[in-house]
């Protein structure tokens, strides 16, 4: 009765990416409604040095992307950051949910106690075990942009919810 | 080689827990720096019908102390939403971070595959796996209040980075 590591990683990333772009879609019908251009929405950032929404789609999916690979121990393919869309960014928001299918999960669940190590930002390098990795880095981090995202959009006056953030999850209710 | 329930919970809750007290306390220095009444951040909110900056803290300490306590199989403590200063909040992220500390680690590793049950809204009940209610529900939420009010403080113009918000983890860098 242990947590294996793809369990805790796969679906957990891929529900997250499924709900960023389920609220991508909200973003969109809101737009459409009040005549706002998306791309003002796409630009806007909760301080002038923080990302934007943009970016803030694009980190949580190579958060996804690259965690989910370096636990498999393959090298994660790079993708250009140049969505200017909504449209585009939840493509790449599909595109990064289909290729977390393509990784093994046998390999992601013999990763706990391999030490993983990933660049930190242009010239530096990061070394942890690879349950620490998961749940000290790539966990937070994917969970940190997702907000991040979600908030710009309830700051630009979307109505989304708790449930919009936290997406499809297994769950019953009574 | 797989991964723990209590060692995918509680360190991770508490590093949570301890990163957002530090952030609270360069809140503080900010507070004071720009002669900022402190209660003006607490009550600081995204959006009007967002949490304010207060209740964020409020929100993420008991998300971390219900969502472990569940999994441990005991019912959590209620602590009183009454703070109204930063030193107060510290003082309810402490208490919450000392309670994580009592619960069992080996009530909490078997608890993958019990049903745990938990109230939501003040009506409404939810029943989830033990590991699906970690990843899909206490960690997201977590991590969401724990954004949530690193965005406010960021926001507001204080300068803090990702490393505030990742805490103390257990990382090697070269």
């Amino acid at each position: 009765m242990s947590l294996s590591m793809s369990r805790a990683s796969i679906p957990t990333l891929q529900i997250g990416l499924n709900a960023l772009s389920a609220i991508l879609d909200k973003a969109a019908a809101y737009a459409a409604a009040k005549k706002i251009d998306p791309a003002v929405l796409l630009h806007t950032r909760l301080f002038p040095n923080m990302f934007d929404l943009a970016r803030q789609v694009q980190v949580a999916a190579d958060n996804a992307k690259n965690g989910s690979a370096r636990l498999a121990g393959v090298e994660p393919p790079r993708y250009e950051d140049n969505e200017t869309t909504i449209d585009q960014l939840k493509a790449r928001l599909a595109k990064t949910v289909a290729y977390l299918k393509t990784l093994e999960h046998k390999a992601i669940d013999s990763s706990a106690d391999r030490e993983i190590t990933f660049p930190l930002g242009p010239t530096n390098k990061g070394y942890m075990k690879g349950d620490d990795y998961l749940n000290h880095f790539v966990l937070p981090n994917f969970y940190f942009h997702l907000t991040a995202a979600y908030a710009v959009l309830r700051h630009c006056g979307l109505e989304i919810g708790k449930q919009d953030f936290l997406g499809a999850i297994p769950i019953k209710v009574t």
